[in-house]
């Protein structure tokens, strides 16, 4: 395929993606197909000789689309949103034209410096502290990871380096061997699963804190920890606030927790890889009061902030942590301008050594859609979130399961939990909608995440009918079974 | 921007693509910019309101791209090739369109099944054992991770936990912060610096096995190392053999090392990132002899296989080992069908949650180039790098470094270290070309990888002109600076 045939096809492509995107609220959100579908499609290996881009592309809706979920159906419930609009698919576009390997200021100068001057206008847009900014000689700033669990990991590597740096100078008789045994991490009992998978990673400890009523992490919580593992010898060393967990989007109690961590040299992580987008809008900012305490900060714009994935976005207020837990440097990745003040090497921030250009994204988003824009996505959520809300407490065969302070509602049939996972199997097995579940304590509860960018009032009614439906044919099945046994 | 206007962006942005691509070749290699030149281009923080696409589009050529390194240039001769083509150009807008994160199978079943299937392609052209491919119910299988860096490190940390599950069924008294300060991984003094990553990463030590002459790693010398450290009470757990080497692409001795490997019980991962892709030519296929012998095996489709970075292919023979070092199950990713042998959850097998559909770039490419038209782009790249050379062998005044076996030359002026730093620095100065340097032994060398998709004949025979010209200049003004001393 040569460039003019890209011109035309690439046309083609521009179009299928339009119409695809366009119309996804008429493909049904949910594939029909079982396990091992695809394989019985295709042959067995790859073809000795080219075959045409038509081939290609008609098996598109004949391969691919029969078993793709949709995750920006507007009848898409699940999870939490992950961010798709037309300005990110652009500069992806762009980004793969350039097609750049950025792992080093050298690499690409303008991947590097564009993504160090993007995280500071995103990091300015949620007010965070002036110390977590690059600036223009700043020893904080931002990277672009791939994802939160990477940005977690990477926050708990450096604590854990620097850590043992610390104890091995207080106390030179140990070795790195004997202090990694005694190092713990900690996070909410609601924290993702990312937490306990970075621990596992990085060869640490994990334990994981009590949340309240609320579903938070508050300061006598994590204290009571502190305290029974200080005295039995371990070294608290890694704290992993939450902001919107993953269950419920319950906050952890951020000035409660940083000064607990700032007095026992805590390294604080903060995860609000779903909820950080909110904080861009003044009405849900207070939801970050305490990040002045925490070194370093993490959400993921790819979810909620319109970019499409991957871009998840991480600041550390002291850079220089961060490249202590990783620099190597061989003479192939060394460059002129490598001692300059001014110049990044990204490839010391994070796991992988390559990476795409991603800055790209956040600035045709940033632009095209301004910060009003995006606060308007953000509230148009929120605003149907709690309609949904409204919905649920209108009927009192339901309950709501946890507060809704965000585009997240966590509600259940008042029953058993097996009432609840028959209603949530009849509604994901109808297909019209799809929801994923959560446990919250001992009850198994429904999540109704706003997700799609072109989610509108009347989906989310037509969604609460249906279920509201699934649940009157539910309870009437399940009375009659309950009346039999 | 609605479907409408990105119809027509989305048509402007692959024109620009196209553009930039095929006129690639009159933009200066390497930028002129110094650190810092983009803060001084654009806004401190981001608009209030929407700018329009125009504004945006216009900034690419004022401000991006005075910045951006050509990867794509065929006068880029430096690290190694970063792939580029049309077919994975247009599958990564189909990907970006349809937007799934793929995790799980559910999250979006086609993405995995694709990824498995391609992969089972894949390692079909290279001629992996079986055992490595899922088949219908194989105990192996491949999947895509965005680097060998990352394809590494689950090697490393799938063999950490499979050795610590031994050690500790053997040797009960000892506990898990014991046997990992215990444990070694060894690679190559040539391999990349991901491999003590990995090591630093998963806080385990890590030792640099000698290689010999040819830069390989040989039987004897990871014997010898071995039985040390054996001796020393130390547990050998796993050996990173690299095929095609950053600094000289040499080649570890697979058929001597495997069979040590084995019996040891040290897991053998190969990294074949940059040579990899040659495998698929019969006459190379000799070279990967002996991965029988490996436990898990990665090359990078990103470099070499005309398949847009990120795209890094691993295989393993027991998908189990990687599952076990991972495997957690929160509620909100639990699936239906989770437990029928057929379902792949990709999560666990990769360090991310989240991850694209990055196996429609494989399935484009493959299908659209053929293995016909992938074995021609890699035999023209070898044929050119033999063109080089030649071209070095016929003037005397330099030396080749190391056998050039397929797209790498690496050669130097003989000569002191300081005279070749001087030679790299004038070719890079005059930006017509761009190389990277490494250092074998005590030497300073440069290399000169062939890269471009695009890149022919002319351009080598040019960038060698250049090179000898400039050398000429440099030796004229090195003996009257020598002279004067």
């Amino acid at each position: 395929m040569d460039a003019a045939e890209f011109r035309k096809r690439g046309k083609e492509m521009v179009d299928y993606v339009a119409d695809y995107l366009e119309k996804i609220e008429k493909r049904q959100v949910f594939p029909d197909v079982e396990p091992g579908y695809l394989r019985t499609l295709i042959p067995d290996c790859a073809p000795q000789d080219p075959e045409s881009f038509e081939d290609v592309f008609k098996d598109i809706e004949k391969i691919i689309m029969p078993g793709v979920t949709h995750w920006h159906s507007p009848y898409f419930f699940a999870y939490f949103p992950s961010a798709s609009s037309f300005p990110a698919l652009l500069a992806d576009m762009l980004c793969g034209g350039i097609g750049c390997v950025g792992f080093s200021w050298a690499a690409s100068p303008a991947c590097t410096e564009l993504e160090t001057v993007m995280l500071d206008w995103l990091g300015k847009m949620i007010k965070l502290p002036e110390e977590f900014l690059a600036g223009k000689d700043g020893q904080g700033g931002g990277v672009i990871q791939g994802s939160a669990s990477e940005a977690t990991l990477v926050a708990l590597l450096a604590a854990r380096t620097k850590t043992i740096r610390r104890v091995q100078s207080e106390k030179p008789e140990l070795t790195e061997a004997d202090i990694m045994g005694m190092l713990v991490a900690y996070a909410s009992d609601q924290a993702h699963s990312s937490v306990e998978r970075a621990a596992l990673i990085s060869g640490v400890k994990m334990k994981s804190v009590s949340s309240d009523d609320t579903f938070a992490v508050c300061g006598s919580a994590l204290k009571k920890v502190l305290d029974e593992d200080k005295a039995s010898g371990l070294i608290p060393f890694f704290f992993c606030a939450t902001l919107g967990t993953t269950p419920c989007c319950s906050f952890d109690k951020l000035l409660e927790l940083g000064p607990i961590c700032n007095k026992e040299n805590i390294w604080m992580h903060i995860d609000a890889a779903y909820a950080g987008s909110a904080f861009i809008c003044p009405e849900f900012r207070h939801l970050l009061n305490g990040v002045e305490f925490a070194d370093s900060f993490n959400f993921n714009p790819h979810k909620w902030l319109l970019v499409n994935f991957d871009c998840s976005a991480m600041w550390v207020k002291k850079r220089s942590d961060l490249i202590g837990a990783f620099k190597l440097e061989p003479l192939y990745l060394q460059h002129h301008h490598q001692e300059s003040g001014l110049v990044t090497d990204y490839r010391h921030w994070q796991i992988p050594l390559g990476r795409r250009f991603r800055s790209l994204k956040l600035w045709f988003v940033l632009r095209m859609y301004g910060v009003t824009g995006l606060q308007e996505h953000i509230r148009k959520h929120v605003r149907l979130s709690h309609q949904f809300e409204q919905l649920v407490l209108q009927d009192e065969r339901f309950e709501l399961c946890a507060e809704v302070v965000l585009g997240l509602v966590c509600f259940r049939l008042k029953g058993s939990n097996e009432l609840n996972k028959a209603l949530l199997k009849s509604i994901n097995d109808a297909k019209k909608i799809h929801l994923v579940p959560c446990h919250l304590r001992e009850k198994f509860v429904l999540r109704f995440a706003i997700c799609s960018r072109t989610v509108e009032s009347t989906h989310v009614k037509f969604a609460w009918q249906h279920i509201s439906q699934l649940a009157t044919e539910l309870l009437k099945t399940w009375e009659q079974k309950h009346q039999q046994q």
